[in-house]
């Protein structure tokens, strides 16, 4: 088995190439943590989108009590729209039933960009155990795809993504898979951050930018690993809860 | 000080935004290696070429008998040239007082993209510390543009640029920097890897496809850290060796 490791979507130049691969997107701040909350509240369905106009059009198709527009740019909701991007705003009341159109600056992009794979999972810490057990009824090759942002390298989706590789190799023959040095790289940054990640989440970019605006409760629900053990898989357009058939 | 990292120089989008910065390519395996190597035994200069066509183009503007044409493609001499990218071909008695046009799948590619840069300086482990005392001489904000390989991830380039950052900062104050969380990252990957350079290179994806091709030889010379202490400045369009004015 094959495993890569994107550090941002920019690197996806070929999105047809992804159509015999598992893809695993890592947004941990915060469109993994969020939509897994979100599906954990009962939403009925996300869609993702790249722009705001995108958005917009999409809405126009719909019923409009049926659905909820989400999603920020620089950190903050969007004008007009109904919730931002914080995991705090998806709650029961707000997104049960509800299809929510989603427009987040990084993870957005990076899951329409997988509409080809033949299979596309969202991953965070908050369900890492799900997205793995996933992977390991699956042998296709992985790609993990981290959003980065504005298609510059987050520490948080490496070493998020470094762990899934770890879990997934743990313990296994190493003759079974093919590592590129993205994932020894992203094996070995998860390895030095383990024992704290919240910490590595306040440390980071990313994270910093986020506590400036006030989110810093954000980054202790993204560090919770396995706190909402929920597998969102995106699928013909649209994000819902992984069942088994 | 800023200090950024990029991993490939796919994430160069604004090649005019270099002009204010202090670009230090990284290309281990082998660009780095064999553009000191060359100069150290005294090629005049070296012209950087993205393409094949571009090389034998601007050899068509020179004197025959002052130039070589160099170059790999698939880690191999370019059909019709002089010269491969082993620094083991650029002896003396071949590069002695010659103009090299050099077309190699990844340093070159990096290396022009820099033409707008404020100062560009070529850094590989064999030349680091030339590399960092110059740019201890100044106080720009420094990118360090790890090369990779056909706009992937390097470890070897990381590692080396990893090792740069730590250089400069070591012993400084904290506070004198603003570190991206590449640069941050790629220091975690040097401390993993410095006790054994070498093993790290035998172990990379470039460096198992160069021992395949029988260039095994070519990463002791890569690994030797502060071996060949000439530090290769890239200047309108032509890269030479830096002499203090």
């Amino acid at each position: 088995m094959n495993i890569d490791l994107f550090f941002t979507p920019l690197q996806v130049q070929d999105e047809l190439g992804l159509q015999n691969k598992t893809v695993i997107v890592v947004d941990v701040l915060r469109a993994s943590t969020t939509i897994a909350t979100a599906l954990k509240n009962g939403a009925r369905a996300i869609i993702p989108v790249a722009t705001v106009e995108n958005a917009v059009k999409y809405a126009s198709t719909l019923e409009p009590s049926s659905f909820l527009l989400c999603g920020e740019r620089g950190g903050k909701i969007i004008d007009g729209f109904d919730l931002g991007n914080s995991p705090f705003e998806y709650t029961e009341d707000k997104v049960k039933g509800k299809t929510l159109i989603y427009a987040s600056t990084n993870g957005s992009v990076a899951i329409t960009k997988t509409k080809y794979a033949k299979h596309s999972i969202i991953a965070g810490f908050v369900n890492i155990s799900e997205v793995v057990k996933f992977v390991n009824e699956n042998s296709d090759d992985i790609l993990i795809l981290c959003s980065g942002k504005l298609n510059r390298f987050c520490i948080e989706d490496t070493v998020c993504g470094g762990m899934i590789a770890f879990m997934l190799i743990n313990g296994k023959s190493k003759k079974k898979f093919n590592l590129s040095d993205s994932v020894l790289a992203s094996i070995k940054l998860y390895k030095s951050y383990r024992k704290n990640l919240l910490k590595m989440l306040k440390e980071s970019e990313h994270g910093r930018f986020l506590i400036e605006l006030d989110f810093e409760e954000d980054l202790k629900v993204a560090a919770g690993v396995d706190n909402i053990p929920i597998l969102p898989i995106y699928s013909d357009g649209v994000i819902k809860q992984y069942t088994k058939e």
